[in-house]
C-alpha cells in the first residue's frame, strides 16, 4: 500500500517569485509534497476578488523534488480555484498563504490577498493559515519566523482545524518576539486613502494610498496591540459574516414584503 | 440656518449604466442628496479589491437636480474610497450597494462587489445596505423590490446601524414574496469552478465559472432558505472575522515564540 504524503497548497498575493513564499516553501517542505499555485506578479489588495470575465492562464515555472511551482494570470484565489481543480493530485491537507510582506491585521484582513488566498481554501473546507510579517521590503528577513510556522504547520496538520476557520497569522518586526498572543480582529480604519495627481496631458488621477489608525489601542485582546507590542499575534478567523447581534434589533422592525 | 439634507452614497459592481443602479437611485432620490460612484464598466467577483497599483480617475457622466454620477476605472470598493474623499462633501448618511444582477447569498458575500461596496462603507462607520435580486438578467424587473427598498433606507437613514454591522439584502425572484426573514449566512460551496478551453494558437486556458452548492438546505434560518422558499433574505453582516469560538481551541495548543 502506498502511504500518501501530506499535501500543501501555497499561494500568496506578492507573486510566486516574492521571497516570502520561497522562504515559506524551504520551511515546510520536509513535512509533504508541495504545489505553489502563486500570481505571476504582484496582487496586493486583491481580498477575495475572482476573475470572472478574463481567461486564465497557468505557467510550470519549477519542478524538484516534492515541489512543484506554477504561475497563474489571475487574483490569488483564482490560483487557490485552479490549483484545487487543475493541479493538485488530491485535495491538499492544508491551504498556507504567504508569508506575506507585510502585516494582514484588523480591518486588512479585508482587502489582503494573502487573507484572499486562506479564506478560499476555507471555504473548500481544507485547514488553512496566513502568516505574514510586519515588513513591507522585498528583502524582508523571515527567517526568525521559521519555528513558530513550521510548529503551527506541524499541528494543523496533524489536528485540522474546525470547519469554517482558519488562521490569520501576524508577525511584528522585532529583535525577538516577546511571546505569542491569540486575538480579535482590532477596530481601525484607514484614512488619506487617495493623492491626486495631475498628468502631463491635462488630467487628474488618483493613487490609493493611506494610513491606518487603530481605534481602539488600549485593547490588549487584539491583533494590532499584541503586534504592537512585540508580539505574535494569531487571529482565528471564520467564514461566516453573519452579525449575531444584530438579527433581533431588524426582527425588531418588522417589515413586511 | 441650512437644514442639510441626508446624503447617500451609492455604488455597485454591474457599473454606472446598470438598470439595477438606476431603478435604485429612482426609488430612493425622494430621501436625500445622491451621490453615484460606480466602476465604469462591469465589475462583479471584486470583492474588497483595491487598486495598489494602478492610476485611477473620474469621469462626471450626469448632474441633474440632487443626483450626480461618476464613473471610476477601479473596483468597487475603489469607488467608495474615491467618492469619500473626493467627491462627498460630507460625510454620507448612508452608503448603499446595488441593487445587484444576481445573489449574494451565503458565501457569495466575500467574493461580491457589492458587499465590498457595503463593507467599505461599513468599514468608515457609515450606515450601509447592500440590495441584490436573484436574476442575473441585464432587464431583471426590479420594480417589485421598490416598498421595501424604500422602508429598509428610511429605517437606517433615521435609526443608523450598530457600528461595524451592515445588511446584505437579498430578493428572490418569485411572482410574490412571501414575507421577510432575518438570516444567517447558509454554509455553502462552490464546484466546477474552472473550465478549460484551447486557444486557436495551441495553449490551454480556463475561464471561471462553476456551481454553488447549499450544504445544509433544511436550516430554516439561513439566508439561502430564505430565497429558496420565496422570502426577502436580510443577513445582518459584520466586519468582525473574530472565530472567538476558535480562541479556546488555539490558546489550548501553548505555543511559544
Amino acid at each position: 500500500m502506498e502511504i500518501k504524503r501530506p499535501l500543501l497548497l501555497i499561494s500568496n498575493d506578492d507573486g510566486y517569485e516574492a521571497k516570502g513564499l520561497r522562504q515559506l516553501v524551504e520551511m515546510v517542505s520536509d513535512y509533504g509534497d508541495i504545489i505553489i499555485c502563486a500570481p505571476d506578479g504582484a496582487r496586493s489588495g486583491f481580498s477575495c476578488a475572482f476573475s470572472a470575465t478574463i481567461p486564465l492562464r497557468l505557467q510550470l515555472r519549477e519542478r524538484r523534488d516534492k515541489v512543484e511551482v506554477w504561475s497563474c494570470n489571475g487574483t490569488p484565489t483564482d490560483c487557490v480555484k485552479m490549483a484545487l481543480a487543475e493541479l493538485c493530485p488530491r485535495k491538499p491537507d492544508m491551504v498556507i498563504g504567504g508569508i506575506n510582506h507585510g502585516d494582514n491585521a484588523s480591518v486588512n484582513a479585508h482587502y489582503s490577498g494573502t487573507m484572499g488566498v486562506t479564506l478560499e481554501g476555507c471555504m473548500k473546507y481544507i485547514p488553512s493559515v496566513a502568516f505574514s510579517l510586519c515588513d513591507h521590503r522585498d528583502d524582508a528577513d523571515f527567517e526568525p519566523l521559521r519555528p513558530l510556522i513550521r510548529e503551527i504547520t506541524q499541528r494543523v496538520l496533524q489536528e485540522g482545524l474546525p470547519k469554517g476557520v482558519c488562521l490569520n497569522v501576524n508577525f511584528p518586526l522585532v529583535e525577538s518576539f516577546k511571546g505569542v498572543k491569540v486575538c480579535r480582529m482590532a477596530k481601525g480604519t484607514w484614512g488619506g486613502e487617495v493623492t491626486k495627481c495631475h498628468h502631463p496631458r491635462g488630467y487628474d488621477y488618483w493613487w490609493m494610498v493611506g494610513h491606518y489608525t487603530n481605534d481602539e489601542p488600549e485593547a490588549e485582546d487584539t491583533d494590532n496591540w499584541a503586534l504592537t507590542h512585540g508580539y505574535v499575534a494569531i487571529t482565528p478567523t471564520q467564514i461566516d459574516l453573519t452579525a449575531y447581534s444584530a438579527i433581533d434589533l431588524v426582527n425588531g422592525w418588522n417589515l413586511n414584503a
